[in-house]
């Protein structure tokens, strides 16, 4: 079916990805405007004509991360009260994705939360991207396209040609992601683990399990937060003999001293993408930052057009490929 | 029908508030811990045990508004998935009000917005306080009990014997509930009003319908947000002769400059709730501020009771009508 | 999008509405038949092919209200059966809407449950005129287009050109209203405000607040139902010195002796819409209807055809502002 | 679990029924405020308390079916709102139970609809009486207990000891009926049937299937409406030889040239229930109406109870089968 | 609306007569993959591109009744999750049909429960064939075509040329359809029935209501279960008398000894339809199996392209009233 | 709030489980009739009387997965129609879990479907055992309370004072449920992992990451489906040099040659729960079958009482911890 209008929204959280996407499409981004009242409630108006638009919204729920989640749900309302035909929540990081299950009595899963609350506000449908853990599409009833950054993490690694490559999850939990890293590099896997002591919760030990020494080491997780862990496994892997050591994650959250324990570890190049903006003073020399916008926008392209998202895991289009550094 | 359990709970917006309300119905408040994750989302865990309880959750949707709205509605999913047998949100100020219809095309209305989320993180019933708009209760299929602090603020002025009373309105859209307060401090009636220029929007003039002059004037509006507008009606009304003048207002949100503004007005006495907390450096020496405690520990006593609420309407207990100064 | 069909149905409370709707988009009206069974059960049958249709149904809730708004959810119900792609119920008088609120405990919020009603029926959008309170907007989840037919009342009004004019709200709840007429035509404003004993409930005094004595005078409504409210307004400002006095009301309810207040009141003319059928027995000579249909026609077209409604609020197409008496 | 308060109220369609169900629950009916604003809206109000009740709505939607109808749905949202802990609605008579399927393109299925409205109110659970289908059971998703009137029409039938007794449907819808009050009275069963000119639909002939001459004859069905179906029946078994004639049908809508239609048929004796009420100058001088009071009032009390309401369908207590003429 | 994809898929219960379908819309049946984890749990991969696609899923919910529901949703909840824009379930057979009311206490209606398992797993829209009652339809709150096979039966039949005709109802409960089918075949109508004792449920006498002596009979059902009250009813109009017996159902459930019961009753010839796979081995000589393929073909067409479906209801196109024998 | 009625019903999946639990609970099981129509399908009659009732449905989603799947829906409608007050359904096994996400484009997330089914048909809170991956509680909106198998398996291996331990995953996903069981018994961990060809897919090496040598080891996996990997982990353990072999798996699913699978492998102990029934010819002699009865009694008890059932993760009471051969 033809759609007579098409059109890109960015929420405030990140507008050079809106921009980036837009580029990449060729196209205009919609025009709305973001204030604030005097007691910090979010005022939106959209100046764009949406009606009977098929309307896409670029935020990431990045930090401040409450403060973009409304900012969201509050588009997606004006959107929606404005007649636009259908609403693509375009989510390159998905907030509070770690609360996805409860893990001890009486806590929430926020996860569920937010995406019950994206279909309250009137989303149609959702384009994501490295989601915390898969089973958070099954958390909506419409549809969800579910895009994975190592579609344009790969094709980096493998141009650099590393020899002897071990491919390390940092903790149990991401060791599935890892896995997947390393059957596509052709690399052997490894993990980091910690022992505690069950009662007193204090790490008795810290091992690797897997071979590391004299190997060149792609360390890989879904994102970096604090680089507490990611930073230690570098040390260790370090300890037990690496030779060359990347650190590879979709998501820049970088908070707290994340920085100062980047700069500190002995990683050659960390290697992140722009679905949370990365500031300057965050910008390490050796970081690079792969840009999501030509791998959004044709996955957005493909959507508006009801063509095939799935082929875009595994065979990003000529076009994605080639990553780039952000320009600041 | 007997409940085995009941409990109130406070979001951490105005814990004092919460206190009040348990001291006045002579329980404990329930443990939940309130925590941040180093990139700044929520984290909730409850520590008492809800399974088949009553529960109430007293949270101002004040400023931080996002964080505060966000915080009540992971509580709410918490609370739900521990299997409380209901919820009830306890919302003395109900932020995002004021975006209550479309003023004007493709923008969207957030007062509504919020009531949809509520009720999917799993509200079962709202108490709420003096809303913006009477007509928010039917933004909600739930029961809504909507208290009127007017309960309260009408007592408190009774007492003061205020003689040649003027009720005004500072604008337009405030002008029924004035009224309400004419009608039963037995007052005169009157609305100070802006005409401007309909291309420009620059005020044209200032007026003043009704009687003011050789009256002592209670200017009566439901929040005093940034002071703006009660602060010209008072400079206004004296201006026109009024004698002795009175600010009187639910809703202290007293966002930007609001201190300086109302410290500047030629006020008498400055007379709001603590719906929203008052912090010490807000407190001018002429403003008094009326606790909600009582009053909205006793609606919830009924609640839990299933007795009337509507009684309380102009009725309040004798427990409610002495009002107090907030201690700080 | 292109719909391939666009149809436009009346239900049988304005047949002569929805034909001039029809004549102004220059189509026949859709085919349905209206029956009763032996026991007053209503009968309908679509006799128009509606499958994949873009379907908008006419009708007014006015009385009989409970037998117009039970036919409007019949037809929408038997329209989504028969696989509409789209329908919009366009209400011109949307009945039931001054039950918007709880203003004591243990009463309805009808004007909601008519939302409700609406949206389980199976509507898909609403196109409605002068709620009696924007808010009702926010009692639905689906798109709602609130027309305000000032947008063809100021101009048959400027057209006029009154001098020295004063806008009159006649009771404190339509103040706001007022206030938009008077901005809109650089009028003064004042209000008639009846002061009540609060405790027997009867009128102690009655006062124009504003500025009425030789002036010509404006007394807009939402809607005149008994004419109590107007008439008596009328005869107030007359008695405080009003030269010329106008009736303005969008909704022409007239029931009980609406007819004979009207006739006994100082008005030197009464303006209403047709959102509501006048009988010829009803139209006072100085009564004039203003046809909706051109305004309602441009509307509709532009739903259907997914062009800005919202640019009609303040800026009617040339063929809207041509108010006209309608043909009887 | 033990309610601490249970409630029945009566919809203005009825109110000796709702009279009659108290006085067996040997309870005062509930209090409640029907009036209409001047434009004909019903408005309602709530007298007794009803927060945290189980409360029971005795509503027939009988002529005039819509209005009957809205005050049912506004009164439930009125109770719902108002804090009722649970709602049933009690509805002897369900209005537009015949248009219960698409028996053609492009009509509604108003009994759904009906359904759907009810649940949309608010109701908690639904208790019925002979619907025209048994399938409208399944058009709710809450809990339905559907009684049958037959409980009290086989002891009255029984009780007149008739012999070589005949049981006739009138037409071929109502024949599952007719077959299972024979096989209670131990009875015959016999059908009259039209045969119809496909094309022109006029009737060719009319014919009798089963046995009726020098038989007694109970011709039995749901409803009398116009009753010239029943009439008919009448005339033909006489025709064909029966001896006495009564007829039996639960709901007496009785509309149009009904009453003329009974008066002049050879029945020696028309049972109805009082599921409608029956005027006094519809009741001839051959007609019984059995109270459905004692029936509907242990089904309630059974309901509030949590005992099982299945028991009642074939064993009415003994106060229930005891059939009276109604008290007019 | 021109939607720009359209596809047929078929679940495995009865891939021939998707194919047929196909055939006569003359296109690929979907590609779907269908396969069983070890433990039996259903796998489905959709092979063909669905976004945005207008999709039917043909599926007979006929025995293994459970495993081709199941297989239904799941297939459904893939479809809706790929982005199909709509889905429509094509369920010629609609299994569970006959638990459509609760006859006796504490009793589930599955019928209602499969209808709402279908919309919760995505369904859009139902085609459907011969329902067991019509008010199934109302079960739906989606739109739901529902099929009559008589429209390929009743020209078959009056292919044959019948004379004397008698069309009888091998049960009180089937007496509708066989009313409908005599009065398009302008035939005479009888019903075989049973009389039981009340009390202990065992079959006192067998009757004929209506003429079958000398008379050639169809004896009509909407399916052929066990077949025993089918052949009961040929064995005993041919007691009374029959000439020629012509047994005629849409739905072939044949379970247990149905094929023996038919080998042995006095039938001329049974029609059945393929709505459910009839194996070879069931193939009586004397069995004629209608093909739907064309029939349904047509509707979904025309679904597909929003032309009117109830016309088929009597005047099937061209292309469907010449009945056929599947192939086998 | 007490519940006057409590019952335990069982589905016909597992019947000794449910017999089990309420010996714990020193109650009768529900009475239900579970049946076949001759075309297999499901005829439900529940015989207690559940109206107003606290009742728990035991039953496990094990094969034949979709008929235990539908039997388990529909009991839950028949209970939800005959009024049950809240209604529990207790899985121990569920079904499709690992059909959790979209692994791949166009296939279903069914445990999702799952969840979604089990809420409509009318379940108020779900309890349930060792779910494949914890984020499916998450795609309830209902309460789900999630027992974990290790509060009886540590308990039991504690018992058995194996010195020199390593826990071993058999595979990467499931080493998080590995590492607490190594933390909880203080061991060692250790993973098994093959690395595949990316393009081929075939196995290319297989690996220990970890230490096993002249270690005993404790493999454990949420499920023993066809045994192939576990049995194969064993192998691959044994021949790295661990010493005793010890299988761990909460869900003996034993389909296809698993028990031929499990004789043949070298492993000293396989302990399962009885979460689906062991047939006497599947128990191998080295098999212990945990009976999960006392501790799914337990949280029914507390969660019927509203006591916490999140300390039964870690604390299982007394009554709990003693692991006993299930008796056959």
């Amino acid at each position: 079916m033809r759609k007579s209008k098409f059109l890109v929204f960015s929420g405030s959280a990140h507008p050079k990805l809106g921009e980036s996407i837009c580029h990449y499409l060729n196209m205009d981004i919609g025009k709305v405007y973001f204030g604030r009242f005097p007691d910090g409630e979010i005022d939106i108006k959209v100046n764009s004509d949406v009606r009977g638009a098929d309307v896409f919204v670029v935020q990431s729920v990045c930090p401040p991360v409450n403060e973009n989640l409304m900012e969201l749900l509050i588009l997606i309302d004006c959107l929606k009260r404005a007649s636009a035909e259908r609403i693509t929540a375009v989510i390159p990081y998905y907030g509070y994705a770690r609360k996805d299950r409860k893990d001890e009595g009486r806590v929430p899963i926020t996860a569920k939360l937010v995406a019950d609350l994206l279909t309250t506000a009137g989303t149609n449908r959702v384009l994501t991207l490295d989601l915390h853990a898969d089973q958070i599409q099954g958390f909506f009833d419409i549809p969800v396209d579910h895009l994975l950054a190592r579609a344009i993490f790969i094709p980096y690694l493998n141009n650099m040609q590393i020899k002897k490559l071990s491919v390390v999850s940092p903790d149990i939990g991401s060791v599935k992601q890892a896995s997947a890293y390393a059957k596509r590099l052709g690399a052997e896997l490894a993990v980091t683990s910690k022992k505690r002591d069950f009662n007193t919760g204090q790490i008795v030990s810290m091992n690797v399990l897997g071979d590391v020494a004299d190997k060149n080491v792609v360390i890989v997780d879904d994102m970096i937060s604090t680089a507490g862990t990611i930073a230690e496994a570098a040390r260790l892997v370090k300890a037990k003999g690496a030779l060359d050591i990347y650190l590879c994650a979709t998501h820049a959250v970088l908070c707290k001293d994340a920085v100062e324990q980047l700069r500190n570890c002995p990683a050659k190049e960390i290697i992140v993408s722009n679905s949370i903006p990365v500031p300057l003073e965050k910008l390490l020399p050796n970081m690079t930052v792969l840009s999501l916008g030509p791998y959004l926008g044709e996955a957005i392209r493909r959507i508006n057009n009801s063509e095939s998202v799935s082929y875009l895991f595994e065979h990003p289009v000529e076009s994605c490929i080639m990553p780039q550094k952000e320009q600041m």
